[in-house]
């Protein structure tokens, strides 16, 4: 049988795995971040009637342009960052991994390199693999923060061409404070100057505000983000981007033509039309997320402060066997291998008790 | 204002300009070789209920390796091809453009190369370079043929890591003789061993097979097909490929995690159940393909002969002046760039007798 290796494959994708969290049948999934609340009957009808629509031209290509979906994108934008955002400076593509992987076509690729601030979103890193990007794993303190000096050390030294700020940062939770990433952009600029790649993909859970405001007079910024979190739907695979209308020019450049499907667009239209239900199941699930903080708090465990949708709990001297020992118990969380330390996504109350009791006996087991 | 030049993109990409055909609104478009029959309409319906049923289930992330969508493809392949195809054999993606960046990650990239027999469909090249991969325009003959020793010569010389056989080819409408793709496929693993991407877009257009038995005992093979032709799906964005399992495994190293949304998979699935009434529209666009070849002929045009669902015309002493002057006549058709020719798309009976009134005006008026 043939396998892999027995094909002409590239030299670094050789012995390497698939990204993935495993896909397991579980009764509670708190493992990858997704929105527990499925999207309101209403809306649902919604999509079926504007895919219903859609589906009548589908002999034809989609708006390669994406022209309606990018004005009401920005629309919203405008209205609950409050920074005036226009379709020029928008762009939507298939998850914020697309978003991602156009943004290093033309700005990383080979002989070019990008950093981020570790642990952090894994998928930044093995995007730039897949571009020919070189990568470069930028520090964190112990407790998660980005330390600036250390951050701008790394930055003048490697002269990175993309610069990656997680904020709130995945897996940890916590968010980078703007005075932060104004900093990295300074810095990023005199070294380089090079492009900064916010990611927001979590920013409506956040206690803070969006950057998108830092836009004004920063050409080389890019605040990236998604419709799989607040909006509760991962499985349209809609991520966009908010920059001067130069950089949706550049990424016009490298996206495949008519990448976007007639019926996603269709589909996330109708999901912006319900923006205030779903942003009403947000509130719900900051909620949620704050009370995880205060009992795993109260339980014992250590946590890291959260401004998404999970929250990163320990230590774990052993995190690996903790995560199997609440999948024991019925209950699936992240492992995403940072040393001591698990992430659990807030689920609906219900799923929130039974995780909460899944790793209040596991405290009483190791503590004995 | 701040234009791509200003910002720090990729050497390669500065003065280009996005790929695409024009979209102008025009009574008769037959200028990107879509399906001029839209979905009917029980298929419609059927869409928006398979789509009303992935909607309730949005919040959470599509099936990674859409094992249905995969499996029913390899269904439609083992009972149209006459070889048995298995979804082990299938990967799917967000058109066949997308599935041809993928092999050039996996295959291709910075430090590699990849050849195509030009004039042929642009993307290959333009997807080379979007990846990093080096780009080798292959030679043809005068008629558009691949020469095979002029062909294996360009292999044997350039060492190609991934060679592109577009089969019926775009623009040019003819096949590639089975026997010639097994040649370029014997001389390809005679100088490299390099991986061969049969691009089967319109092959269920084709006078002749598909290439798909060729498969058998061939690793190195993969041959990709698309949705938007002969399913009338072109804004679906869905398109696959065959190969052995191990090229499957290969492409699952570079993708994006969930890139086919549930949105996309519904649709596609509800798609593939109307087969038999799809297909039966590609008949009636082969025998319009056929006429259109005859009265082109008769009215004096040198024609390409075709098997997919359009026809290459000409000559014209300034193919750009004769495209606007049919355009002119309410008909878009398409410049691709060869000099002395053009493309039209097989539309329907009235849309094809609209484009042949244009074009026997057109050549009284260059008589005269």
């Amino acid at each position: 049988m043939t396998g892999i290796d027995d094909l002409p494959v590239r030299d670094e994708l050789r012995g390497k795995s698939p990204y993935g969290a495993p896909q397991l049948d579980v009764p509670v999934r708190l493992n990858t971040n997704e929105n527990p609340y499925p999207l309101p009957e209403p809306l649902v009808e919604r999509i079926a009637e504007r895919v219903r629509a859609a589906a009548r031209d589908l002999n034809r290509y989609p708006d390669r342009d994406a022209v309606e979906l990018r004005t009401r994108l920005a629309e919203y934008l405008t209205r609950t960052a409050g920074h005036p955002v226009g379709p020029a400076n928008v762009w939507a593509a298939n998850g914020s991994n697309e978003v991602i992987q156009q943004l290093l076509q033309a700005f990383g690729g080979p002989g070019r390199t990008a950093i981020g601030f570790e642990p952090s979103y894994s998928m930044h890193g093995l995007i730039a693999r897949s571009t020919g990007t070189g990568w470069i794993s930028g520090p964190r303190d112990d407790d998660f923060t980005v330390d600036l000096a250390a951050a701008r050390r790394a930055i003048a030294e490697h002269r990175p061409d993309v610069v990656f700020v997680t904020t709130p940062n995945n897996p940890t939770g916590n968010a980078v404070p703007p005075e932060t990433v104004l900093a990295l952009y300074e810095a990023a600029q005199a070294a380089k100057p090079s492009m900064v790649v916010v990611d927001e993909a979590y920013v409506e859970f956040s206690h803070g505000d969006s950057l998108l405001p830092l836009l004004a007079g920063r050409p080389h910024l890019v605040v990236s983000r998604t419709m799989s979190k607040a909006f509760g739907a991962a499985g349209l695979r809609l991520g966009y981007l908010a920059a001067d209308p130069a950089v949706v020019d550049a990424v016009q450049l490298v996206r495949l033509p008519y990448h976007l499907s007639a019926v996603t667009q269709a589909t996330a239209l109708a999901a912006l039309e319900h923006t205030d239900t779903l942003l009403g199941y947000v509130e719900q699930l900051k909620a949620e997320r704050d009370r995880l903080v205060a009992e795993l708090r109260a339980i014992g465990y250590d946590v890291t402060e959260s401004d998404a949708n999970f929250v990163q709990f320990g230590r774990f001297a052993d995190a690996h066997d903790a995560w199997r020992r609440i999948l024991d118990r019925g209950v699936l969380v992240r492992d995403n291998g940072v040393p001591g330390w698990l992430r659990v996504t807030a689920g609906t109350p219900q799923e929130n008790d039974a995780f909460l009791d899944a790793v209040r006996e596991l405290k009483k087991e190791q503590s004995s």
